[in-house]
């Protein structure tokens, strides 16, 4: 109970420290007046908040705005350049870094592709280091700006540890990833994976931004559900929350890599996609049976060009997916379910169209009457964004700590 | 935005004031330092929120204790005799009330029996009426020291506006259940579902008190699950969540009465647990073809006694329990799983047994590690204490508005 109650305690300062600055880059200049306004704080707790975020370097003051009648009201704004900070995307076939001002605005970009069988620690690890060196390099900040760097790895991580503890696609245990990448990579380093970078991405800019309760639904080659719930991501009580994937869609259906049948990732992560269009189809020239990319990719031509076996294979694989988003209507009442992730993007409004009917045929009325289902608003990697957002997170925690400029969180030394 | 973080802000004051109680009910009588001790709020915190509930008759000072060396400290213990709180389970075959002290020590119980299509709204809140009348009459209580009657219905229901939205075993829509009932009782009513109410006495009394994120899985007519996440409960954006038993198990299975196929409360609620039994002995003497009481009691005797078609009848609908709350250990990541309500009461043991071999076949490594399945210690009907819990939550939430001893919140005329 304790441990409960004081985490609840030092969790709505942070929260309210998150929202602030949210708010502030969302809608830049504004006054301590106007946040207190959106947000729904009291003055003071504004007042201080903003006080802290300029003493870190984060946000400038950038002059007065006449108020009717009153005291002119000082402005503040992004102190866009008052750092950098990378988000690193390391999915099973490449590994993405983009490198962010503090306003979040792309900077430099880089990306390696990883050939099949490239999956020892080490060799993702390498690409890594080359990524980040690349966009600190093309985008000529000094190290010493860069606040912090977010990796996402599939699969489930410690976040404390910086332990990648299973990444079912490498058949990855308990590797030290973030104590691997800490031997090339001189800046604070925050671990976890794509479910809840995509969640927070959402949360901070996307469109879970100000909704109550928001599941962000993850469709790549493994899948899953980001759940930011209460305005703050749901992480669970070992950050392993979000499985959605391995939930049971068909009792004793299709064979799982996590050992179980017939889960929701079988049916609609991108191999499972695969499957449903063999199964339909089995001479199907839109099926490259070693590329899920090209398949998915020759889906969505294929339902551009309103061929049949295409059009089917949508349909089937939104039947399942809104069994299965249904299920997490029912279960959470969510004010919003944000489809996410390279599927989504790539099959985009003809998926969602009969994504929305299929959950209409099965969730319950009341809570499908309170939730609106739509796509990632998010034009570039929500993944690179959400890890950038945590390396936000890491620097903003480390208030009262140590000002920015010099190292806000310290390097992983210790693991 | 502004919504979300006005929430966030008073649900914390909420929340500590809850966790405060929550303390002195489990530990009378107890110093302001204890409390602050064991929630990990400040000194100053706690004496405030003592304060208010010393202002609101709910606590007493009992003495002083000395402490090391110091000024002696103040004792403060529940006023168990400063209010009387009344909780009401409506189910499909009874209503059930009990009147409790501040302490939530069962002072007087009434019952009565619903005869098979004795459903209307105005036949259950004559039951409903008359057992309010009896706790009160039992117990000896002024009317005026009753702070609130909490009622469950099962179903969807708007706490907001009293509706019982819908019941599906009664094929109730949108009734105006407090309106109904306030022509009968003068106290302040709260209405809830049964999922609720059970998570709510798991939180304050239960396995959850003291946890991080539990959930209650309700095993009853129907199933559900209440979900108790960052110590409060999870209600979603229209007071709907937790309709886990309306989640598909078996796409395309057991029609259900929601509309949908597959759902697990199809395969694990009583009438689920009778279909299984039908289907593996269609003869067995066990079954009672229109009475689930009869029929789980005989199974529970019967798994007493050895007999194998029990056995496997519970070792079926454990292997369906096990997979379903293997989705919900997956999605949510909780410290704990409490099974609650009748029919879990009464196959107790056993089925925790199987359940738990069943959910190590399903569930993710990881969060199956950090979750612990329980049986739930609630000695008494959990829905009738939760219920009234959200009674006592009424009236904490009326401080600062009213002292009680009149009426803490008022009687809902408006609806």
């Amino acid at each position: 109970m304790a441990k409960q109650a004081k985490r609840t305690s030092r969790d709505i300062r942070t929260a309210n420290r998150y929202e602030v600055l949210r708010q502030i880059i969302a809608a830049s200049p504004t006054s301590r007046q106007e946040l207190a306004a959106a947000t729904g704080l009291s003055l003071a707790t504004v007042a201080t908040l903003v006080g802290e975020l300029l003493d870190l370097g984060m946000l400038t003051e950038v002059g007065f705005e006449d108020s009717a009648g009153g005291r002119p009201r000082g402005l503040v704004a992004v102190n866009a350049s008052g750092g950098a900070l990378i988000g690193v995307d390391i999915a099973e076939t490449y590994v993405r870094v983009e490198l962010f001002d503090l306003a979040l605005n792309v900077l430099a970009r880089a990306a390696e592709d990883m050939r099949p069988g490239e999956s020892r620690p080490e060799q993702v690890v390498g690409h890594v280091a080359a990524a980040v060196g690349s966009v600190v390099a093309q985008a000529g900040v000094e190290g010493a700006r860069v606040l912090g760097v977010g990796v996402s790895v599939p699969g489930q991580v410690d976040r404390d540890t910086g332990i990648s503890e299973y990444a079912p696609n490498w058949d990855w245990h308990d590797v030290p990833l973030l104590d691997l990448l800490a031997e090339h990579i001189a800046y604070p380093l925050h671990l976890d994976n794509p479910l809840r970078a995509c969640a927070v991405a959402e949360l901070w800019f996307g469109a879970a931004r100000g909704r109550g309760d928001a599941v962000v639904v993850n469709l790549g080659t493994g899948v899953g559900a980001g759940l930011a719930l209460g305005g703050g991501l749901h992480r669970g009580v070992s950050n392993s929350a979000g499985e959605w994937g391995h939930t049971t869609l068909v009792l004793d259906g299709r064979p799982c890599h996590c050992g179980n049948h017939g889960c929701v990732e079988t049916y609609v992560g991108a191999p499972g996609i695969m499957r449903n269009l063999r199964e339909s189809s089995p001479q199907s020239p839109l099926l490259h049976p070693d590329d899920q990319t090209a398949t998915i990719d020759a889906l969505s031509r294929g339902v551009a060009a309103g061929d049949p076996v295409a059009l089917q294979v949508v349909r089937d694989t939104a039947r399942y997916l809104g069994a299965s988003i249904a299920d997490l209507i029912n279960l959470l009442n969510p004010e919003v379910v944000v489809l996410s992730s390279w599927v989504a993007a790539a099959l985009g409004e003809p998926l969602l169209r009969e994504v929305r009917e299929a959950v209409a045929r099965h969730a319950l009325r009341r809570p499908l009457a309170a939730t609106e289902i739509v796509l990632s608003p998010i034009p570039t990697d929500p993944v690179c964004l959400g890890a950038a957002t945590f390396a936000l997170e890491g620097a903003l925690n480390a208030v009262g700590q140590k000002p920015v400029g010099g190292r806000a969180v310290p390097r992983r030394t210790a693991l």
